[in-house]
């Protein structure tokens, strides 16, 4: 019986525009020709090692485990950050430049052993000339190598100390009974939703409930931008097309829209800890 | 010998910004390691159904009986609309919200019978308190449980009347000898072109011939916004760059095409019942 | 033991925006339902051959001997442009238009035989009304046929000369000790980097060395629109964010950057041999 080779998971910065996704692809196929090739997507932020992290704790639950995901915002190519291999301890592999991108799914998962990829025997020998494609000569190429069972996690080399691991900032709320206070911690750039860092249940444990009209102040750098009774629902279509919603989200946290709009662009919001939402249930029409 | 598992193809407006597609297809790939998973697109225009049910007219038929399109644009999901699978009379299956993405197939294709899709057995149990993600946790998931065979087309969910399936309106053309008047179905957002109702056969049954100029009137809500002797022809190269050009479109209908430019944007066109256009062989110079 | 099929890759200008991908891809499936399908991109610029041929000049090598690229940028498609498939001397095959996307593969691996594809009998039967579509119906459909085995390349079409393929011009850089002058080949679009046509082993066999500042004079047209001493280095992490640099890229070329900045943008910059550059070690500040 044939055996069942992990799926490569690939998320990095490089868009379709030029033929860079294109080229790691063959490197990997020209490893192994059965082991499985998944774009999660190209097109992550420039250089947001954020949201590489997020878009992983977003994502790598609903995959079986065994899969090995390929991260690629690298900033930092070429330089002394580390590139490693991480095995979380629910049996996911990361590979990725240690540069903050293992934040969440060190939270999520927790990391049993991280290590740092040997550039001597897991680096595609005809690139070392060139120090700034590492997703094609290093990351695409060791994780091929591992997912097709070519060489064993601990062959991808040292393993070192896992509190090592670079760490990005995430931040809690505050919630009290009817009032909670967080950031907004991403976006949906598509249909330009903003994702609290509040979940939703917590809400529902300090006294707030769907169907009920809630008070949003969201502030960029302490500047109010929007300061509104909104309507905290489950779901868009709840309320009429280009009203705003809190509705509790993908992730279940509790997220800012417009009804078929988007909400992003309406307030020229973002996300990031710059941006802080506090919702009450205090009516601002008394 | 083993079984060819019928192939998914999927098409959201759900872009690569974010991790959507890669939670979505990881739920498949838990489901099931070996069916096939193939993008169709992610970038369909926001909440626009009526584009989800031209794109299926587009290509469904170019695909092997059997295959499990999943579409899903979805502005009234956690809604009350409905979410089915439906099989056609030539034995496809389409799996999405009943919100009018059918309209097309119905006419191409015939539906056979209609089921909705049951909650409580084909959804992604681990999601249930969320309303937002039916890409994920409902369509997603029931096709690939329905595409790998874990479980039967009955078993998605009871069935209901495909008269009651929701549907948009399709305009058609009128024709008579050297005259034709339609409506702009479609854009091509790449290129720029626009997509009439009047199949080619019909131009070149009521008098009309390749390689002549005729007159052609384009208006938005009544106003004229092209008035034109344009080629009718074959393909674009047939005129010189820059310059319009009626030709047979790749579903043997007219549109309007710039050679190497985008008619789209030089007349800030659009498509829509409200782009009306009229096609005659009367001569304007005269 | 189950042969295994050569893989296939696409690249277009087609974009994901409709569904000419999906339809495209489903005649392939129609054709066979093992043959892998990899998209190397759908966003190349549109009509942009030599961009088409560069593209395959970046990736091409990484791909096992036996690959078939289909590449479809095609401004010509149903005129008289051939539509071809060749096998290089090193045994990959690109099926293509032969409107000059050949150019690179030409100079990198040579041509061994081109066929015209045979229209009668390798284009989708059922498409034969229509002119715009080749990518689905000829090109697509053609290398699905060949990569699966269902015809062997002699049954293509007849062969013609290889030196009858449409070649666009290379430019070849100029080079002395301390004085490199060449174009901006191509740009990395995403990065918003210009690669030059300049080797860098030829900039260090001329006495330039990475760590040191060189003076970069960029025209266009002959106009400057850049002269400043840039750093020449390995990558771009070796400057501070926002500076310019002059690095050695992912194909060994001295190319263009701002670090985590668009080098492109920045300038208005862009690519052709009306983009010339130069590169002194004389020292502007003297």
């Amino acid at each position: 019986m044939q055996e069942v080779l992990p799926i490569l998971v690939f998320q990095t910065d490089f868009t379709y525009l030029e033929g860079a996704v294109a080229s790691m692809y063959g490197v990997v196929r020209s490893v192994d020709r059965n082991v499985e090739i998944i774009t999660a997507t190209h097109d992550l932020p420039q250089f947001d090692i954020w949201s590489a992290s997020y878009r992983l704790h977003q994502y790598v639950p609903f995959w079986p485990k065994g899969t090995v995901f390929v991260s690629v915002v690298d900033p930092g190519v070429g330089t002394s950050r580390k590139a490693c291999a991480a095995r979380t301890k629910d049996g996911y592999y990361i590979v990725t430049p240690d540069n903050g991108a293992l934040t969440h799914v060190i939270r999520d998962h927790g990391i049993e052993e991280v290590r740092e990829i040997d550039e001597t025997v897991n680096r595609l020998p005809s690139t070392r000339g060139t120090s700034v494609f590492h997703g094609r000569d290093l990351f695409g190429y060791c994780a091929a190598k591992l997912a097709s069972g070519k060489i064993t996690f601990e062959e991808v080399g040292p393993a070192y100390d896992v509190n090592d691991i670079v760490k990005l900032d995430i931040h809690s709320c505050t919630c009290s009974e009817g009032c909670a206070e967080g950031i907004i911690e991403i976006d949906d750039p598509n249909f330009g939703n903003l994702w609290t860092n509040i979940p939703t249940e917590t809400l529902l444990a300090n006294g707030f409930s769907f169907g009920e009209d809630v008070r949003i102040v969201l502030k960029r750098s302490g500047e109010v931008i929007y300061d509104r009774l909104t309507r905290f629902d489950k779901t868009f279509g709840n309320v009429a097309k280009g009203e705003p919603i809190l509705y509790n989200n993908e992730l279940m946290n509790a997220s800012l829209a417009l009804s078929q709009g988007s909400f992003l662009k309406a307030f020229d919001a973002g996300f990031g800890p710059e941006y802080t939402v506090r919702i009450t249930k205090e009516d601002i029409r008394e």
